[in-house]
């Protein structure tokens, strides 16, 4: 793995075990107090090859439909739901060529609450069917223009369709947020009773916050006996606490697309909700999820839809776990549980220091000089320290910089080296290498 | 304004009146049982020049951070946080020139709870110290090494010692969801006797939860009098979604950074709270915040530390108001309510119809057909619709490619057009350019 410049690899002793004990007595653990909780127990519903063909830039070719799928099922989600087989007629072959792929995922299709469309849904070989209707008076008035009671009719009419054929189904209100509370329960209820797989809400405007999201589901539990499955837009960046939210309120599948891809800027993105999740309950995820998968899985669907991953990517993101104050350096040098809620070796990335700035500490320095193979004491350390910051505030630095101010320093004072310089580029551990300006440009 | 190939703008009509209306009355506004929230009431401090500094990419000369500051200032946020002059010479000196800037925005500097610092930081000119210092187990072993009664001592003297100088004051603890809860009241409830200004939360390692985050807030805020300040790191994505809460929970300062840049991948971004507050309080962010503003400070702080701007940003991602699936135009053209919790000219920013793909659906093209002076019954939308449709299977379209299928179905029918098709590129309203897809990338 290439190294960007003024970064330093850091190797990972002393481990993540204090962590992950604190993990497990700490609050970011499920709360003992959420006894609907399912943070412990949650699934996933893909819907990268749905909502995220809803993304401005997508378009997914069978291939490309094909590939993403079967990276999907190897990551180990719980459901890859698709295209309305009525959006065009490719989207009805595509979703019945995924369907025959055999895959360990459960495979859905996303359709607007009404008979034409389950008709051809519950033909392509689908294991499940996801219905939707707008429930909001926004959308009732200016989408489809019907009454609730005409979508409690269009609801069971779908519903009992699709049951009669074998095949789950969920019936989800659509801008959730948005609509009459008694009307909402009204519905769920409702399909509940003559015996839904699972309710939905949707925060299709994508401006609900965590504490309204946990009061509707834990009210929603009290209603319906079927599973709960959120979809939240991040509008305004609450999509992914949003999901966590919902399952500690009870919920229990969540709506995730790679890089959150969707209609305007999307949903909760798979990557950042496993972030969040590992958080919570490591064990559980790493049962689950081929974490290690995560960055190819994101490069695949960034390098499909032609966009780069965001440079603050959750996991991902360049820097994710790139260390530079110097007071963070000193303590991740110690003990890397200190600034790390992740350990990066859980999606196989590894942590950096990045050492060559003027805000770096005089240990990030000393732990350069050892790697070197140097010998300085701690006052000296100090004393090059004072140099690095005062070339660093001048211009920035990378590697080669600060090596270069080190090896003067140790050649004015005279200390041999342990061992020869000409040892510089092949040091035993951690190993750095050289990162060009071009190479590290193409990573953010 | 350039618009991207196979999108159309939307007019501004019908208003987001509608919108406002729901906002007032509905869920999305401060929540009544809030007592002691700040929803209406928030702070911002503004971190691009420190905890941005500490951004892996980020070297910022003098002429940059004074820029930076004023386009900070000019936005309007309430503080602006500097480096901690003692992290070298250059940082020191930036501060005193930053703050002899007279800028309305009030100057901050960041220094650890230590005499040394703060005897530098009085003398920069600055009207407030924000001081912290780690307090859970990890820091207290790793990185200083004390123990409570000498955090409380420290925090004491430097404390007193700035307030001696007329200046603000502000005592945070460090990692403060990893803290023991009663050491954390001990240490608040002493500071806020001895008439600190404010106290600060900090999630150092970005893995707090919301619920959490509230409970915390309400409980410390039961224990001190002074202002609450928070600061969310955004590791597991959180980041917006916890600053909201803190605010409901009685919090009144909220630290951000222009694009969320900081150490690792950062922290709350103040584009995405704006987007997170606008839908709570419109009238009170507009009052205080040039939202108009915001996509020029992004990309002037993105250049300079060398990145993009993420494609899935809050309000300035490329397609943060681009509407695509057939069902969505439709809603969007009758009111873009529908869709739409945040009305993108609050931001000078554009919405638009993404209609040349195969989830189109007839009412886009409908739109489209009037755009292009033409006349077709529904009927025959429908019909080119399923035209566009099909070869919106084959590849990715334009708008070229849709306009030359509307034309052609327009001219095998034989209808006259309503004005000269050479009119094409010039109609009145709403108006559409093509894009290149160079152009187009650039921009992602």
């Amino acid at each position: 793995m290439s190294v960007p410049e003024g970064f330093q690899m850091v190797c990972e002793e002393p481990s993540h075990e204090g962590a992950r004990d604190v993990i497990n007595s700490n609050p970011y653990g499920p709360n003992a107090g959420d006894y609907l909780s399912n943070v412990s127990n949650f699934q996933l519903i893909e819907s990268t090859l749905r909502e995220g063909e809803q993304f401005a830039n997508a378009f997914f070719d069978t291939e490309k439909k094909i590939e993403i799928a079967k990276a999907l099922d190897d990551f180990g989600v719980d459901y890859i739901e698709l295209t309305s087989p009525v959006a065009s007629e490719q989207s009805r072959r595509d979703c019945e060529a995924i369907c025959k792929l055999g895959l360990k995922a459960k495979i859905l299709t996303h359709i607007r609450c009404h008979m034409d469309d389950a008709r051809v849904a519950v033909e392509t070989g689908v294991d499940g069917v996801d219905v939707v209707i707008g429930t909001s008076q926004f959308l009732r008035q200016y989408s489809h223009g019907k009454d609730m009671n005409y979508i409690a009719q269009s609801a069971i009419e779908v519903i009992e369709f699709v049951k009669s054929k074998g095949i789950e189904i969920r019936f989800s209100s659509e801008d959730s947020f948005r609509s009459d509370l008694v009307d909402l329960l009204n519905i769920y209820k409702t399909v509940d009773k003559i015996g839904v797989d699972r309710v939905g809400i949707a925060d299709t405007v994508g401006c609900a916050n965590p504490r309204q999201v946990y009061e509707l589901v834990r009210t929603l539990k009290s209603v319906v006996k079927c599973d709960i499955e959120c979809h939240f837009h991040n509008d305004t960046g609450c999509a992914i606490a949003n999901a966590y939210t919902a399952l500690e309120g009870g919920a229990r599948l969540i709506d995730v697309s790679v890089l959150g891809i969707g209609e305007r800027n999307g949903i909760t993105p798979l990557g950042g909700l496993m972030a969040r999740m590992i958080a919570a309950d490591r064990d559980y995820v790493l049962s689950k999820y081929k974490l290690h998968k995560i960055r190819d899985l994101e490069n695949l669907v960034a390098e499909a839809v032609q966009v780069n991953v965001p440079f603050n990517n959750p996991i991902t993101g360049f820097c994710a776990f790139t260390h530079k104050a110097g007071i963070h350096a000193k303590a991740i040098l110690a003990n890397p549980s200190t600034y790390e809620i992740l350990n990066p070796s859980d999606f196989g990335l590894t942590r950096y220091i990045h050492f060559a700035n003027r805000l770096t500490g005089w240990n990030a320095i000393k732990s350069r000089v050892d790697q070197l193979n140097l010998d300085l004491t701690d006052e000296q350390c100090k004393e090059v320290t004072m140099k690095i910051k005062k070339m660093g505030d001048i211009r920035p630095l990378n590697i080669d910089d600060v090596d270069s101010i080190i090896k003067d320093f140790h050649t004015q004072i005279g200390t041999p080296a342990l061992l020869p310089s000409s040892n510089n580029g092949s040091v035993l551990e951690p190993l750095e290498e050289e990162f060009s300006n071009t190479k590290r440009q193409r990573t953010i």
